[in-house]
């Protein structure tokens, strides 16, 4: 029956998350504080640049302030680490992107851990990840929190479940199988030598398509009533999900666009929000 | 047939492995380095004061120093930060295990977090875990890269395999599932609130019982064939395995004792050898 059918729409959850997002500003400014994101763009990839002038775009509607650092792609990974130090000292600044991926010569991990702890409001150094792991994140990775939001907003069960997460990136697949642990789900990561892919997914109660591969999750994988949350954003505006196929199998299933993105985004805005109000408790 | 039944034997990894330590011990010492290991202990828990002496013990044999630092149970975690700084400042030490557990008002992560990394030889520190997780780890934590080196020694295969590890502590059964994921395992992570958990372990192609519980995965639990890893150490001189019954269906399973345990500890020591090197290097 389609009445029984979810459709885990991100822009409601995201449209939720604003509300709050915005008396937090609000707050902020009545004390003289304007929250502000830098992001950082190396290169000129085109898609990279999409994603960050998004970003800017959502903090402007929010009222959260944004600086685009746009570097070249012959940029070192030393000048890089040098434009990252200068935003970690920049008391204006409360929260540091970097846009991802970076140029292949360009040491990616070490950036990423340039960025002090309490800006990473994009969850992506190491110290970061086992944070996370434990449980004890101040900023978890953004799309990983994305999808606790959505699975939380619907009130989709996560205790007790098998969860099969699809893909093992240190900013994705990673860190979401931390966070479905900590929330008490039994966790299964695939990845691309995984055996018999097709018969774990269908082990799970809950799917997690992380892959970065178009419509790489077929309908026939899915356990009728299984969740399917498609964390994957590819060329063709398509996720890693057969979005048609996997609808009819599935209890409650996230679209792309519109889905676990929107959520994205306003995760790294909230984050950003809330490390403006932990730095100016600091100050 | 008993013949196809193969016993992993910690004894003979952990002699293995002290073969290439009493080689590295002789260049250091001809060097005039004295690898030393540094224990502490807090409060007079019997168990972890025979943990503590076994691996004094095992350093005597090796030629390599240790020093046991003993702290009364009333020690606050301020104090044992303090013990720990005045080590990670000594340069004749070259590793430093705060046994665990330690008295509960201590904060325990964060007395972890106070060795330093370079000294971290039994891997618990925040930074080392996420390392550990990204393949990057100098000194994984040491039973978890116990497990991994007996996989490794008696050859058999974990691309591939689905490994199902039961546990989720940070020292243990996370940072065993990471290991497996990283050498290209399927791995599912069970932990108390796991429903069906006999069904799980049925489907692993290797368990890793990491849960504290005596004799607690059962026979009728293990695919046949499977290979069993018994990471679990309690009252009764039992692991966390029903041996006699599991023995039946694996294919290649750990004593207790003489599995895990002894390979554990030769890590540690390892480690801390290892460490001297490159302290050395770096004085």
């Amino acid at each position: 029956m389609s009445t029984d059918k979810l459709i885990l729409n991100g822009q409601t959850v995201a449209d939720f998350m604003k509300e709050d997002m915005a008396s937090k500003v609000a707050i902020l400014k009545e004390k003289g504080i304007q929250p502000c994101l830098a992001t950082i763009l190396v290169g000129d990839d085109p898609s990279s640049a999409t994603y960050v002038r998004m970003k800017g775009n959502a903090c402007a509607r929010l009222g959260v302030h944004s600086i685009k650092v746009v570097l070249s792609a012959d940029t070192s990974t030393d000048e890089l680490i040098q434009e990252i130090n200068k935003l970690n000292e920049d008391p204006s600044v409360h929260g540091i992107l970097l846009q991802h991926p970076v140029p292949n010569h360009i040491d990616e991990r070490a950036a990423f851990d340039a960025i002090s702890i309490e800006k990473d409001v994009d969850g992506v150094t190491t110290l970061g990840f086992a944070l996370n792991a434990f449980g004890e994140a101040e900023f978890p990775s953004c799309t990983p929190q994305a999808i606790m939001r959505i699975l939380d907003f619907y009130n989709i069960q996560i205790e007790g479940k098998h969860a099969v997460v699809i893909g093992r990136s240190p900013i994705l697949g990673k860190p979401v199988s931390a966070m479905l642990l900590n929330r008490n789900a039994t966790v299964t990561t695939c990845h691309s030598k995984t055996v018999n892919l097709e018969e774990i997914v269908k082990l799970g109660d809950i799917i997690i398509a992380a892959v970065g591969k178009p419509l790489f999750v077929k309908g026939d994988w899915i356990k009728p009533g299984a969740v399917v949350i498609d964390a994957g954003y590819n060329k063709g505006n398509v996720g890693d999900v057969d979005y048609e196929a996997c609808f009819v199998p599935s209890s409650a299933i996230t679209p792309v666009p519109g889905g676990v993105g929107p959520v994205t985004i306003a995760t790294l805005i909230e984050h950003t929000i809330k490390s403006a109000y932990k730095l100016s408790e600091n100050a």
